[in-house]
């Protein structure tokens, strides 16, 4: 049996939405995988009520306390100890779940992350990543996309092989091109970090290291499935896409490729480098967006990536 | 009478698709404009006699050589020292011409941009910018999109005040919002560069700063007309856009927001901060595309851009 963690307390419409996503996942997750809620059992129970949902189709832990957006994370993940996410973390940290996912604060996600479930030995800095389509149809793998602003090339080499792992074991790719983001395709180009960078990437033979990927080639899906950059140029890059798709979407136009890119469909963003599966929603996530959460935490516990990283880092 | 040199030389498709944009803009300039075409004479004639242009409506400075795309630009601007751009840089200089345009070899460009005509006095680092459409209908201004890509916060800070005088004397754009492209809205966020430059920004008083914005907000219009980045960042965000729009034209997607982010509307990189207007165009320059690069020349003579940044920086 896979347990799978839920915070039933986070994101802008909970616990509406974060439930009946959970209700909408049940018909998608694996027969030996079961929905863990975490958050206020009244509340919980009315939702499954309301959606006709018998209440034995899922664990719940009863916690009395919601961590806000407004809070202050380190702070409010301390002093809120009844609250849905720290009590998450705990389950996480001491395998009553295997794995924990949330829409709600970021900020006390990643505190849950460092220091409840803590970074796998070896690795500098755990990193956020986000799938984004391509227009080929399969997915890739943007990393870091907001974590780590200020990237030493270490940091971005050992993103090559957490994201590559990550494109093998739970996208199903095999032997994933990775690729550093840049300004130009040839060896030499870009800044003084992306060309230390890059020159340790191509000496890990780990990894299937394909060199450079500009901006215009990250969806193409023709270069790289796992693309490496610090955090403060894939955030901007894929806020870009998520603003792009809104604009092109206000405008009326509408494809397959562009409602791939809907953060409804993306599946949440998962935190790697750390000793369980943990994915992050956004806030404003929609009961669907929550069953994507859901299924990418699934795939992560099913495709044992904890252990994988592990094994990566061991050596 | 203003006069607009123009590389006929420079572009995959030239001296056809140059001297066809140079036509074609002829509708377009003003009447005390002139454009001096730079390049083989009896091609430049032939390309003319095709399009049933009389060769009088244009200067032509004839010259013998080319720069190629794989030639080493300096020594290529030195050794080629009857190439179309250099022998333009030359005019440039000296006054014979008023501004400069090629969709030739950037680097070769830049070269003149800065031992021909050279940086403004107290510009720390000139730089190249795009515009870019918004959804609001009127175009911003990002920059720096590659010349720069290790930025230091005193760079970036002029960079605001050097965009804004283009923003307001080029496009036209009555006290432009200058923002620091960054990963969220508060003061307190980004890397250690945003950071700095962002406390620069907020004390130069001569620009209407209004802050940061995300990367989801630099096409909506709503929340800046002048985006100011680092080289590496507004090159990876203009190269995303430009890919973006090739999938979704592909895919058979299209509105008027869409077009404007065609490069053949767009109408080339104006290089700023050094002591003549010189614009660089797209290396695959249809005539179309070509047209465009001459009417943003043409805007930033009229304008008298360079006047304007050197009582700038003045002081």
């Amino acid at each position: 049996m896979l347990k799978i963690g839920v915070d039933a307390m986070g994101g802008d419409f909970a616990p509406e939405a974060a439930v009946k996503g959970a209700v909408m996942a049940l018909e998608a997750i694996a027969p030996e995988s079961r929905i863990v809620l975490f958050g206020d059992e009244a509340r919980i129970r009315s939702v499954l009520d309301a959606e006709g949902c018998p209440a034995d189709r899922f664990d719940i832990v009863a916690t009395t306390e919601v961590i806000e957006m407004g809070d202050h994370p380190a702070k409010a993940f301390q002093a809120k100890s009844d609250s849905s996410i720290t009590v998450g973390f705990g389950h996480l940290a001491k395998g009553a779940v295997d794995g924990f996912a949330s829409a709600g604060s970021t900020g006390a996600m990643m505190v849950g992350s460092m220091y409840a479930v803590k970074p796998i030995e070896g690795v500098i800095r755990p990193t956020i990543s986000s799938i984004v389509p391509t227009a080929a149809g399969r997915p890739a793998l943007l990393l870091d996309v907001g974590l780590n602003v200020d990237c030493k090339p270490e940091v971005l080499a050992q993103y090559g092989l957490i994201g590559s792992i990550y494109a093998e074991a739970v996208l199903g790719i095999e032997k994933p091109r990775v690729a550093i983001l840049n300004i130009g395709e040839e060896e030499a180009k870009g800044n003084a970090q992306t060309k230390a960078a890059h020159e340790l990437l191509k000496s890990d033979s780990r990894i299937h290291f394909v060199g450079n990927v500009e901006g215009s080639y990250i969806f193409t899906g023709k270069v790289a499935d796992v693309i490496v950059c610090d955090g403060f140029v894939g955030n901007t890059a894929l806020k870009m896409a998520e603003g792009l798709y809104r604009i092109n979407k206000a405008l009326g136009g509408s494809n397959p490729f562009w409602e791939a890119m809907n953060y409804e469909n993306v599946g949440g963003t998962p935190v790697l480098g750390i000793n369980a599966p943990v994915v992050i929603g956004h806030g404003c996530s929609s009961p669907k967006a929550i069953r994507s959460m859901i299924l990418t935490t699934e795939q992560c516990i099913r495709a044992d990536l904890t252990k994988r990283l592990r094994q990566a880092f061991e050596n």
